[in-house]
Order: structure tokens, then C-alpha cells, then sequence
């Protein structure tokens, strides 16, 4: 038996010889991977001795041969095949061991030029990995170092690998020759100056039961990359499996949990934040994020960004919740919670970075894409465009108003107090049905004077400023930029009101 | 010059083959291609006269071969390379003609086997485009006959293609290769039992100037394929640019139209239809459409599922509409609406289909995908749960409004007669909410009896029965399945309202 081999990652490369070696296979190698198998002691055929043809071009032209090529299609079971190899002098390869260097690596070099590029585009590799997939009945073809323990016990045990095991590695050598041409597409377009093409790849995480609605099939899948804040790639540690509509609901919890430094906890129903607080700790800001709105969460989800305790445990549980997502759970909030059979517990990543990541949505033979509304302009006092000036405590329940605003359904109001929310109000054909909405809450618990409001649009008339002025609130902030601004600043000069423009609208549909 | 040739897809190509051969070049060929080629009288090298190499194992090693490949990747301006081709007796090949036979193709075949299949993986073909396509530099690289024409215009122009040419050829080259090997990794994993990998791909259509908000870069693409019903695919007949927020809208107005044969007219304004109408013809469903809701329409977005004639679009022009979408637009319609230089004229393809198309949507790190809810309970007596049971006229706005209520944001509903909206209740948190809203629109236009309403899910308690039925509401259809199905029934028979249960319900978020 002969293997060939040709990596460009060489994690685990000499191991993986010495193995197949001590199991009585020649081996053969390219360039570097010849170089370090030889320096660890491993002895290997050059590729040169194989096709009995020198390497050219600077390596360009090293392993397009029939004595690899053919060694990899003939079909053993085929005597024309086996007597066309013998006839030619070539003799079988059995296992392909080839990966390739990541492009987008290449590419992301600084000042990288397109004949670099260009120069590192593999054409050998794939060639021999395709080769060896296509015959996957005859040849092992392993393009993933976390594959070559498996593929050696296997060997080990019965001699050769199942045809089950090679048509898995056949499979997963045709992923990474897609997945390596999509990114040299992708690159070349961009500098042919053709159309973007945008490829796209995603793993299934899962089948889902159905989607939004029963009669509807769903699936869920995630990226290869792994994000922060990320349900696709959360460990989930209790309870059911997720549904369509508990992932669109998770997601956008998540990310209003990455609006916030401090302890803070967000309770979540139908896409709208229901209750949202900060607090000092994890216990704190759940207390206050269930006693803003302790109806609408029944049901609902739950995402703090600290790890839950088990005291913070012991008063959730008492509540009926969907999910609750947290960066971690003691072992005594597993203890507490784990009791819950139904209830879905998810420990998310939540490291804070600086990327704004893409968000799509399909639509009829298409697809729309946009970053992600992560930006949030911070609110200060500097902002302020009325007579009446926020004071310090005001100014962080605007800018806590702010950062929540921006994740309800427009058109979006909300009434906040003490880094907490008392009112929201979300989904409104116009801006004043959702202050109505906010404010009408606020007034039933009893929150009547020193409150904040957030709207994340601009007020297309003063009735917003009225209204928010006859309920207690005694600082605005909205992005501004109506034609009637005048109206709506001399209406809150009248009232004593204080209001800040941000200058940049969130809607949200 | 030489050119080797290669191609599935046979289209143009001996008149490419020849037209070659009048500029002087040799011509190399393989196959099938090889054999139509000197039928045709265009003189051809076969490749094995080339490679010096037989082909064996069944055409599976023909060109991977030195003579090939070193005659493709070879740099012309490096004095090693060249001098390197020269001693072992290999030639350039300037041009490469290959183009891959559509494996999605292969395995649509009925009962085709994994032997199969396989034995349909190109091997040497995406070889030859890959090398050819790094080596762009000196290498022409045609893998779309699409492109055979312009080629030889330039050749007859320069002498040969232009090296901006050949870039682009390139970045098509690993496009198809790409797409090639995600359709065979796709298929290759479902056969190995590994979890399904999604790949998706989409064409730039347009940059737009923002996404949701301003500060949000946002990009429009659609799939190579051509559906019905898309917006990519439509074509632009007048107007501005589209938004981002106007492709979700206008996206949302094709999927209502997608529910209508007979001549049908929407509004739609921020995801939900504000008017609807079937009518005789197009005057008639658009002018019950716009009647249904004058106001709200303003700014609007309109679909038809006619041809907009004369007549049509001079009623329309007085509105101020962002978009108007049909299937065809006459000669007089474009001079009456194209005087409006920022109204959106669109041609858009509405031919039925049986497809569930698949909808998708990002999460952080993911992507959810289900299928479209293009599925619609036909409305029927047999439906009926009550004593009182629809009567025809009854029985088809019945079906018109289940139709029309599926697209509006959930909790929806919609209130209906004679084939027009007349109340559209969207988004509320709670059902009655949006029957509220819906039944009072419906009362503002004087409507009070023989109406019939729809909602998308079903009645968690009697109260929207008691409501509908003290406005005017003859008819109910809406899913059923609520554990207070029967207080609703009770409440239905003891005010004389017949009510249908579809057993399906639409949610919409």
C-alpha cells in the first residue's frame, strides 16, 4: 500500500507517516512535507522518483502525472484498469493525505499583490484530492489532520478503512475543494471587477420540528466560523430542543445583551423586549428586569451576561420560562435549574469584539444583506437641544433607554427609570400609539415623575413631547432630524422637558 | 497558438473550433468534443498525440498530464519555465476551452446510483480551468459559450484577448469550478450521512445606499436561478433606485399577489397590505384596492396581477406611490406613469409554479431556513363549525380575506366584503387588539353588516366572536385548535355567525 503526501498544514503530518509506515504502507511526499518527514527521521519517496518526471515550473507542475493520477483513478476492480497501470509502469496510491493553505489567510496578508495570490493558488493539492474522493471505493483520501487517529485505529483493526469511512472522507475532500475555489472565486471576481458573487456555507446544527408555522419545514444551521453571541454555536445544557420561533426570539435577546457592560439581564417575548434592566449583580438585575413586566415573561426568554448563581437560579425558577442564556451557570444553578425538565438553559459566548457582522434575509429569488445594527452612538449631555439638561442619573437611564430602544419593533418607545424599563412599546403603525402604549404601563406601576423616554425614530409632530410631559418624563432622547424638530423642542421648552438628539435612527422590522 | 478543447456542453463550439483555426491557432481536442469537431471538417489533434500518453482507465487519465499542465502554467516570462518546456518536449497551450456537464443534473436523473454519479465527477476538466485560470497572465481560460464570440472579435482585433480579459475569464473559471464542487460535496455528504452542509450563492444585483438605517451598509443579490414572483429577477422599467426597505415591502406585495388568479390589486405599506382587491379586471381590483384604505396607501407600494392597461395607470398616476408591479405594463400605461421620473415601474415574472420556495434568515452565527408558507387551505362549507353556515358570496370573501390575512404580521386580522379589505388589524400583541383595530376601520367606512373576518391563528377566548359579531361580521374562518374552541362556537351560534375552521394556521412575524 502507498500513501501520498502533500500538506500544508503539518499538524500531527509526522505522526500520521510514522504510523502508516509501522504499518508496513510506503509513503510518498512533495517539497516541504518531504522536507520535515525526512528531518523526523521518516523515510520517503520524492514525487519525482514516482512519475520519473522532474518538478517544473517552480513547483507548478509537480503531481499533474498519470503515475499519481492513474495510481488514483484505476478501479481495482476493473482488469483493463489494472492492466493499463501495469502496461504504464504505474503503480497504485491508496490513501491521499493533502490540505490546502487557506486562501482567505493568503489574501488577508497585508499589501498582498494579485501575482502573490495568484502564486499561492493550489492546483496540485485539489487535483489529488478530487482524484482520490472520485475513486473514494479504492483510495483513502483525508484532508483534515483530526481525521488521521481514526482512519490509523481503523487501520489498525481491520486492516484497511471501511468504504463507509472513505466515502465520509471522499465527502468531506469535495467540502474543502468547494469551500477553497468559492474564496479564489470570490477574490478573483473582486479583482476582475466582476459582479460580487457572495458563497455562502453553513453546517446543519438541526431539522427542526417545523418553522413559523406547522405545515412549514425548517432547518438550522450554523457557520464553520464561530461568533460571540451566538445561539448556532451555544451549549446547551438542559431541556427541550429549540424551535423556529425560540431561535428568531434567543437571537434578538442576544443581541440586546450585547448592547451592555454592567450586569444585565433581558427578559424576552414575540421578538420585543418585555423587561430590561442593569443592575449591581446578576441577581439584582434579573429581580429588576422580571419586576418590570412579571406578566409578559411568563413564557418568555431570558439572557443575563453574567454567570448565573444559584442564587439568581433560585429566583428565576419559581417563573415558567423558555430559555434562559446566560455566558455560564454555576453548578448550583444547574442544581436549582436542571429540575426543570422543559427548560432550555444555553451558556453563550458573550466576548465583546468589534465586528459588525452581516445579517441576511432572503427574498424571492434573492437575498438581502446588511451589517448588523451593533453601532450605538453613546447619549450625552452634549446633545441636548432643549433649555432643561439631563442630570447625571438621567443620563444614564437615556442612554439605557437607548440601547434598548434600538431593539424593539418600530415604531419603538421606551420609558425607562433607574436602569429599568417601565414601558414599552413596540409595533405601531405611528409613534404616538407606541408612546401611548410605554407610558400607559408606566402609569399602572405606579412610575409618575422623573422618568426617561426613548424613541427610535424621529417625532414627526410635538404630540410625543406632550404626552411624554403629562406622564412624568423628564428626559427625551430620538435621533432628531424631522423638518417639525422646532415643534417638538418648543414644546418640551414649555414643558420643562429635557431632550437630546442622537442624530442616528434605529428602525427595526 | 494552440487551443485545447474540451467542453459538455456543445453549443458554438465548432464554430468556435473553426473560427480559431482561421486565426491561425492548432487545436487540440479530447472525446466527444474531439470527434463532433473533425465531423464538422474542423482538423484536430487528438490530446494523446499531445500527451504521448494513452488514455486509460476509461477516459479517467487523459489530461493530467505534464504536456498539459506544463504547457498551461508555464510563465511565458520566465526564462526557466520556458527552458524547462523545452527540454522535456512540451508545448504552450495558450487557450482552454472546458466547461463542466451539470452534475445537479447527473444526480436529478431518476434512480441514478452512487456508482453513477461518481463515474460523472470531472476530473481532468477542472484541472485544465484551474491551471489555465491561475495562469491568466498568458492563458485565455472559456468556460461559458457565451463568451466565444467577444473572444474572437478581440483575437481578430489585438492578435490575441487582452489581459483584463483573461482576468475576468479566470474569475468565471473558478466560479464554475466552485460551484461545481458544492454541488458534488452537497451530494457526496448526503451520501456519506455527514450533516448536511448548505451552500448558497448569489449575484450582486446592486450596492444599496443604506440598509434599515443609514448607518448600515446593505447589499442586494439574487440566485442564479429565476423564480416567479422575485424582485431580482424583475425588471426595472422606470423610477429610481430601490431601497432596502422598499425590496422587503415590494417582496412581501409579490407573495400576496402569488395567492390570486382571478384579476387582483394590493397596497402595502411597511410589510402589511393596507388594501386589497379582487375585481373584473384590473380597473376594478386596483380601484376597490385604493378605495379600501385612501390613506395609508399614500407612499405605498402597489402589485397587480394583470397587465397594467391605459385606463389603469391613468387612475393611478394621481397617487404618489413608491412602486408599482405587474406582470406587464402597455405602451399607453408607460407614457401616462414614466412622466413620474422617481415612481418604480417593475415587470416582474408571475407565472404560478407548484415550488415551495425556501426562506431564509441569518441569526448571529446562523442562518434559519424553512419553506416559504406559499400552502393555502382552500375555504370550504364543509369548514363551517356552526349552526349558521356561510353562504356563497359569504364563502368566497371568506376565502379572499384567509388568503389576505396569512401575509399580515401576526396577531392578524382582517375584516372583508365583497372582495375587499375594509380592515386590517396587524401586530398586535393580543388578538383582540387586532380585531379591534381591524373592525373599527371597517365601521369608519360605514361597513356594519354581511362582513366576514379572518384571523391568522386562533381564538384564545369568545371575546373576538362578541366583538365581530356587534360589528357587522356575518362570517368567521380562522384555524381553530384552541383548548376555548367551544366558548368561541357557543358565542358564534348564540349571535347568529357562522364560523370555519381551517385547521391551518399562518403566523406571520
Amino acid at each position: 500500500m502507498r500513501a501520498l503526501i502533500s500538506v500544508s498544514d503539518k499538524t500531527g503530518v509526522v505522526d500520521f507517516a510514522k504510523n502508516l509506515k509501522a504499518l508496513g504502507w510506503e509513503v510518498i511526499a512533495t517539497g516541504g512535507t518531504m522536507k520535515l518527514l525526512r528531518e523526523s527521521g521518516v523515510e520517503v519517496l520524492n514525487i519525482s522518483d514516482v512519475t520519473g518526471f522532474p518538478e517544473i515550473c517552480d513547483g507548478r507542475v509537480k503531481t499533474l502525472h498519470p503515475a499519481v493520477h492513474g495510481g488514483l483513478l484505476a478501479r481495482r476492480d476493473v482488469e483493463e484498469h489494472v492492466e493499463a497501470l501495469r502496461v504504464n509502469g504505474i503503480e497504485f496510491i491508496d490513501l491521499v493525505c493533502v490540505n490546502l493553505y487557506p486562501f482567505r489567510q493568503t489574501i488577508a496578508k497585508e499589501g498582498v499583490t494579485l501575482a502573490e495570490a495568484i502564486e499561492n493558488i493550489d492546483i496540485g493539492g485539489p487535483s489529488m484530492l478530487r482524484s482520490a474522493a472520485k475513486n473514494f471505493r479504492d483510495v483513502t483520501v483525508v484532508c483534515d489532520p483530526a481525521d488521521y487517529a481514526a482512519i490509523l485505529d481503523e487501520m489498525r483493526a481491520e486492516g484497511n478503512t471501511s468504504v463507509e469511512t472513505r466515502l465520509r472522507l471522499s465527502a468531506k475532500a469535495y467540502t474543502h475543494t468547494a469551500e477553497y475555489d468559492s474564496m479564489i472565486a470570490t477574490y478573483m471576481r473582486a479583482q476582475a471587477g466582476l459582479p460580487e458573487k457572495l458563497f455562502l456555507d453553513f453546517d446543519l446544527v438541526q431539522s427542526l420540528r417545523y418553522g413559523e408555522n406547522p405545515h412549514q419545514t425548517a432547518k438550522f444551521y450554523r457557520s464553520a466560523e464561530e461568533v460571540p453571541f451566538s445561539l448556532a454555536h451555544a451549549r446547551q445544557l438542559n431541556g427541550k430542543e429549540l424551535s423556529y420561533n425560540n431561535i428568531q426570539d434567543a437571537n434578538a435577546a442576544l443581541n440586546i445583551v450585547r448592547e451592555f457592560d454592567e450586569p444585565f439581564c433581558v427578559g424576552l417575548k414575540h421578538m420585543n423586549p418585555c423587561g430590561a434592566a442593569v443592575g449591581r449583580d446578576v441577581v439584582e438585575a434579573w429581580t429588576k428586569a422580571y419586576e418590570a413586566d412579571k406578566v409578559s415573561i411568563f413564557g418568555g426568554i431570558v439572557a443575563v451576561n453574567r454567570e448565573v448563581t444559584r442564587e439568581a437560579a433560585e429566583r428565576m425558577k419559581p417563573i415558567f420560562l423558555e430559555i434562559i442564556m446566560a455566558p455560564k451557570f454555576s453548578e448550583g444553578a444547574l442544581e436549582v435549574l436542571c429540575t426543570k425538565k422543559n427548560l432550555r438553559l444555553l451558556e453563550v459566548d458573550m466576548t465583546r469584539s468589534d465586528v459588525h457582522p452581516m445579517q441576511y434575509v432572503s427574498v424571492n429569488g434573492g437575498l438581502l444583506a446588511q451589517e448588523l445594527d451593533v453601532e450605538t452612538k453613546r447619549v450625552e449631555a452634549s446633545m441636548t437641544v432643549t433649555k432643561a439638561r439631563p442630570d447625571a442619573a438621567q443620563l444614564r437611564d437615556l442612554e439605557f433607554a437607548w440601547r434598548i430602544v434600538k431593539h424593539v419593533k418600530s415604531n419603538a418607545i421606551v420609558v425607562v427609570k433607574g436602569g429599568q424599563t417601565l414601558g414599552v412599546g413596540a409595533g405601531q403603525m405611528n409613534r404616538i400609539g407606541s408612546a401611548e402604549i410605554a407610558l400607559k404601563e408606566a402609569q399602572a406601576k405606579g412610575a409618575t415623575e422623573g422618568l426617561v423616554m426613548a424613541s427610535d425614530g424621529f417625532f414627526p409632530f410635538d404630540d410625543c413631547v406632550t404626552l411624554a410631559a403629562a406622564n412624568g418624563v423628564a428626559a427625551i432622547v430620538q435621533p432628531g432630524g424631522s423638518v417639525r424638530d422646532e415643534d417638538s423642542i418648543r414644546k418640551a421648552d414649555e414643558t420643562g422637558v429635557a431632550m437630546l438628539f442622537t442624530g442616528m435612527r434605529h428602525f427595526k422590522h
